[in-house]
């Protein structure tokens, strides 16, 4: 059975275990921790516990579809004084921090009721606040202000730091060793994807790591963080942290999507990234359509998973 | 097995439930359906729901001791804006009734995630409020008015009535008619317990069923509501909406708490319920040690159970 190890947290690491949950693999999920927006963010400030949006997401990822667990891990008020907007899994997760003492114990028993396949890893348990240095060398502190973007959106990102400096979650690190396949992306890339790359332990694991290591490119660019982007820009950006000629596989979709779907992301100023990329002596490229553009462009799970099964 | 109904809600029904759990029994607990305080209140006030207060209680009571669930369930928050004071269990029972659609299916689905042990029903699906009418006919509105108190606690209750008019819970009526064992009380008598009697078709119920009929008296008064009052005093509020000679057994406790125990109850106004009745024509009296004084005045599961066992 294939150790499959997946890292990232928002919706583009969702897909990728929506698909894989249905293969015959032996699947973790590495999840960022530095998420500090809407419901996970109120609680992450009234708590001081660790951020649990990208944790919830996983998990509900993992955890079988018919179940009502699942339904109400999804569920958010939309109303009620203070509970407007709130997820009911983030509430879970928070009284289950409070209950067992740590987020790994609290995750491990959400793990354990939802019945999940497979495993949810924190990537680090510090709680720590993702930074961005833009190119005119201003600093924006807080996942949610450089996601939002509360800054310039012409301003490219010219580096990302973590506040105080987090430790690698060792169980994390060892996934990443014993893993045989190593998926990084799709998803946000400046607030889900890279914030795991410049942890320390995680970077030096994952070159440790005899693993093939894919990333999925992202099917649309996003306003304010990688407006204009191509797929080489991608890489660039994840090569710029993880060094150069770690990446085995590209995977990019080639299959635009309608003009009507194109027109719609217009309005929110993304656009579709060219899969410019060409195999070369350092990772070979994977360029097919995996797109699932019923309401929005997204990749398509289970088209994702067969091609990282593949490989 | 015995069939045996528990008709309540409040704290009293949740240690029969956790006493009777441990035996041998088809066990079903109908509940009281008018709470409006607390964090009850506000999610009944803000959702529209009916109150999930009660309904969390039994099910609680009737779930596996070491249950994370179980812990879940009764999770309180103590901090966070507009979170403070509610309780998941709460949360989780009024997102299932958004999810299903009705307060039956969510009660359900909550007693098969518990894994519960019998039955909880609604003593119905109206939504109504309690309201009380005092001895100098002032009228008060709201379960949580009457339980504080809110109005001069002197002043003793005339009448109980409910709006708008509730209809019984089929499947409530139901249970009660197919009992062999029905358990009513212990409880605040004004609002846990009398609330469900006023129900004209669980009334009617209560009176067609051959259920041996066994109402469980309070240990201690409760300022406000019943000031003052003896066993004989209870029972014969129970008498005047049950009607005489439907309650075929009466259990008192005999046991008197610690002085310690009684000075702190003093403070709360609540004294010693004398156990001034013997049995009768109408009804046997079962007057034995009941006491739980660890921390508080309250009933033995284990010898409350014992007892109702044996009748």
């Amino acid at each position: 059975m294939q150790i499959i190890v997946v890292i990232g947290g928002g919706t583009g690491t969702y897909t990728v275990l929506r698909g894989l949950k249905n293969h015959d693999v032996d699947l973790t999920a590495i999840v960022s921790m530095m998420d500090s927006g809407g419901s996970t963010g109120r609680l992450r400030d009234e708590f001081g516990f660790l951020p649990q949006g990208d944790i919830r997401r996983c998990l509900i990822a993992l955890s079988p579809d018919t179940s009502m667990l699942r339904k109400l891990f999804e569920y958010r008020f939309n109303k009620g004084k203070g509970l407007n907007g709130h997820s009911l899994g983030n509430l879970f997760l928070t009284a289950l921090r409070d209950i067992t003492g740590t987020e790994e114990k609290a995750i491990q028993e959400a793990a354990r009721i939802l019945n999940i396949k497979g495993r949810v890893l924190p990537i680090t348990t510090t709680n720590c606040q993702l930074g961005a240095i833009l190119e005119n060398n201003q600093v924006v502190v807080g996942e949610t202000n450089i996601d939002i973007p509360k800054h310039d959106p012409k301003l490219r990102i010219k580096k990302l730091f973590l506040i105080p400096k987090p430790r690698a979650y060792r169980e994390a690190v060892k996934a990443i060793i014993k893993a045989d396949k190593l998926i990084i992306g799709p998803g946000d890339l400046y607030t889900s994807i890279l914030p795991n790359l410049i942890i320390t332990g995680i970077r030096k694991a994952i070159n440790k790591s005899k693993a093939k290591k894919i990333y999925v490119c992202n099917i649309m660019t996003k306003h304010g963080e990688t407006t204009g982007f191509k797929a080489n820009d991608f890489v660039n950006e994840v090569q710029k942290y993880l060094g150069e000629g770690v990446l085995n596989y590209i995977i990019c979709n080639n299959k635009k999507p309608s003009k009507t779907l194109l027109k719609e992301y217009k309005k929110e100023r993304a656009e579709f990234v060219e899969p410019n990329l060409k195999s070369n002596k350092k990772f070979k490229v994977i360029r097919t359509d995996l797109l699932d553009d019923i309401h929005l462009a997204r990749h398509n799970p289970d088209k994702l998973a067969r091609t990282i099964m593949k490989l």
